[in-house]
């Protein structure tokens, strides 16, 4: 990098000026700030300052100093942003997203308070103070325009909350991201406050409702620092047999449906969790007689990508782009056919209850475990470690059209059933669930009673070592007490602390 | 009940050929058939058809032929209407919410399936057919106007929905409403299939944005049933000194929330629960310091009649009006005061969130039980059985500006706490529940992770009877396993089972 890119890339003169490098940028930070760090599943996360600073902290505690942060992103980020801040022990605070193997381990030693929250409440709780005051503002940018506005890279996040609430700010500029992002973004002015706000004027995915730059009050900016490296890029695996199986039933579903004249030929717009089943369904409406489908989601991965890319899909409105390293290539080849396809909003808008219920969003998302009466679990493993969070699952999931759920229905090997008697945690409750999907069938629980999806989930959904062993609990538990929702309280958890004591939830 | 009533109240001359007894207009009610019941918390329900429709049912059982319903309403009813059904064993079926004894004893006996679902969901579920074809509607009237528009009577709850998508409609006219409720009412257009949808323009709680009158296709009307019988009217019981207690620390909170400059010198707009203690509290804020209160709740009931009676309250919006015996001899005899002032919508508009989240709403709701990590049970007795169901809390808890959940620490004179290591049926999340309060103390759970969560409930809103052992509990958990939220496993829901097997939380 030279100084010829410094000024293609701050265009500002005068914040060109702030421009130094990250060990002088991380020295804003002090020990017990509160930091909003950009970052939307491991895109446009900033890539040099983390490091930074887990440096300092790692000096700090060597000379017997404290050092810790409060670390709230958009969502997740990648190893040089979570995981180096988590390794150098650091982090005392984290919301409202993570998913870093390191920053993991720390939450469940007990080292780092994580609070774990929808994507759509963050932002505005961050505004009303919830979380206390925001210090730093750590967000990438593609470039600065001569006016002082920022063209964000490859995600929005929160990073627009971040240059509006915190006291200082610091841009990583990233000459890897292609100068052609400007216009795909659209920032909305300030949502307002309650009890004065004004509906939110989205009415189709592709509608466009701010300007494309991210502004903030540039006496704020104290430090510019630039980099030139890739997003986290993680490789998609290829669709296995037990994720095609789970996508065709969900695309028959919606053909029958179709079919039926309960919803358009063109589907309604789609929302896809993080995944290799999620990615399994967008790569099966590919080969779909669905035509001018519509995208409305947090992550644009592989699978949206070339379905806008093949036609199949008009536009897509995400959060964030994240793309394996072909996909990226795919997309910076044809970013000229795809910017006024894709927009890029605040997570607050992308995930905002108004518009999901308004749009009748299709919701696919993953799942850890699904209980006989329809509970979710999306975020702990046997009921006290976390895995990743909720993300924008509650927000979709609750708000939707339709909503379905996805899990092979047994993991290790078969010793874990995706299917129990009761969810070891809830994140979403029977109010809200509507489909839940295995390899082995599909529950259509819109309707039903507890008693009658318990049918349908043991039947169509529970893997057949497990099948007699969940029908067993459930007639022995419908004689014991109220038949609204059978249980028996002493053995409702039994397979996990089964799973915890044995390795595995069978009984050997 | 004479001619001339059937004149005044049925000013349509047609309709008012259809007018015939209770017992005529329940013949058109056939077995298997999807009834669409008028009522909303003990309001507005049908008064004199539902008993002929469970004699018909008890004739029927008599002679050894098959007679149930499926019984779909607003929310709750009263004896005469749910009581009679449920003690007739004709309804197989039930949703989306109901608090009647006789009714509750069948659901948890397992001869009702009952859905318990979120009251804004309900209508357009409705809609789009999970509840399969909707036969008849059954709903309540003020009068019908010359031209055959239809005053709704004291709520309004689903009726617009059964009027449009039942087969045939069955009206009782209720002479004991006073004919004054004419204009108070708000019933939009209908809200559009997605993706076509747009935003519901109602930027105030006071905004009417549609008809005061309730309409359908006249033909579809096949009997008119003149009745003259009184709403529920339950007798509220005076707050008593807990009830007092907790309602005393949601108002120091929010007073000192404005005092900081966090919450406008009018509050939010005000959503307030049934129950003593919700009551409790708007009957405090008629001593509050707060002056030009809004309402924006579900179920307008005695207290907050008396903020609006008294001037402390400028408007109210609700779905429907459900008062004491006294309080509606108030409401009666001020009814062109408060006929600008108070506003009946359909439930899909009241609970809807995309208005909560607008408006941001300040919500208070019972709750059955708590976590010691900010999950909340509002439906289930010891996990298995019914009591009412979610009814709207869910809608407001999820989409509040603030959200309170309250409830005596304990419950059956110390024998059961209100808060508990695991609750036994999660209807709200860690997610979503922002501020526990008990008569021990206030829970502020916002930013909180859940070690932290569990500090703050145990500490501040356990009865002391119950403190140790929470800890005892917390403690051992913290040393078993993950860290993110401690449980141990085979342990979290042996209070209840101690209590079903001993009538006593405690070890003896």
């Amino acid at each position: 990098m030279n100084s010829t890119n410094h000024e293609a890339r701050v265009q500002h003169e005068g914040l060109r000026e702030k421009i130094m490098s990250a060990e002088e940028a991380a020295s804003f930070v002090q020990n017990g700030m509160n930091l909003g760090i950009a970052g939307f599943t491991g895109a446009g996360y900033p890539k040099f300052v983390p490091t930074a600073i887990a440096n300092r902290a790692k000096k700090a505690h060597a000379n017997g100093e404290e050092f810790g942060i409060g670390m709230l992103t958009g969502a997740s980020t990648a190893h040089d942003c979570d995981g180096v801040l988590a390794e150098a022990n650091c982090v005392n605070f984290r919301a409202p997203f993570q998913s870093d193997p390191a920053m993991r381990n720390h939450i469940n030693a007990g080292e780092t308070h994580y609070v774990d929250m929808h994507l759509s409440h963050f932002e505005q709780q961050v505004r009303f103070g919830f979380y206390g005051d925001m210090d730093i503002a750590l967000i990438e940018a593609t470039a600065i325009t001569p006016e002082g506005k920022i063209i964000p890279s490859m995600g929005i996040g929160t990073n627009n909350q971040w240059l509006k609430s915190a006291k200082k700010v610091i841009i990583e500029v990233n000459a890897r991201q292609s100068m052609k992002l400007e216009n795909m973004h659209d920032i909305p002015e300030d949502i307002g406050e309650p009890p004065h706000r004004q509906p939110i004027p989205i009415v189709d995915p592709a509608n466009r409702i701010g300007t494309p730059y991210l502004e903030c009050d540039l006496d704020k900016i104290v430090a510019i620092v630039m980099t030139d490296a890739p997003d986290r890029n993680s490789k998609f695996a290829d669709p296995d047999e037990k994720s095609k199986k789970i996508a065709a039933q969900i695309i028959d579903f919606l053909e029958h449906e179709v079919k039926k004249g309960r919803l358009p030929k063109n589907l309604l717009p789609l929302q896809s969790g993080v995944g290799n089943v999620a990615n399994a369904v967008l790569m099966g409406l590919q080969d779909s007689p669905f035509d001018d489908l519509m995208g409305y989601t947090e992550v644009l991965q592989d699978g949206m990508l070339d379905l806008v890319l093949s036609g199949k899909m008009t536009s897509a409105s995400a959060t964030a782009l994240s793309f394996s390293p072909d996909a990226l290539q795919r997309f910076n080849d044809n970013i000229d056919f795809l910017r006024n396809k894709l927009i890029l909003r605040p997570q607050e808008f992308t995930n905002h209850p108004e518009v999901i219920r308004r749009l009748g969003i299709i919701a696919m998302n993953a799942m850890i475990e699904a209980d006989i009466y329809g509970n979710v679990n999306s975020t702990h493993i046997m009921g006290t470690k976390m895995m990743n969070g909720i993300g924008g699952s509650g927000d979709f999931t609750r708000n939707s059209h339709f909503s379905f759920f996805v899990s092979p229905s047994t993991a290790k090997d078969g010793a874990i059933s995706a299917i129990v008697p009761m969810v070891s945690h809830h994140d979403h409750t029977e109010h809200d669930v509507m489909f839940i999907v295995t390899e082995q069938g599909f529950a259509d629980l819109r309707g039903k009673s507890p008693r009658q999806r318990a049918k349908a989930i043991i039947d169509n959904c529970s893997h057949p070592d497990y099948r007699p062993m969940l029908q067993d609990y459930y007639d022995r538990a419908a004689k014991a007490g109220g038949l609204q929702t059978p249980h028996i309280l002493n053995e409702a958890l039994s397979w996990h602390q089964r799973f915890v004591e044995t390795g595995d939830m069978r009984i050997k």
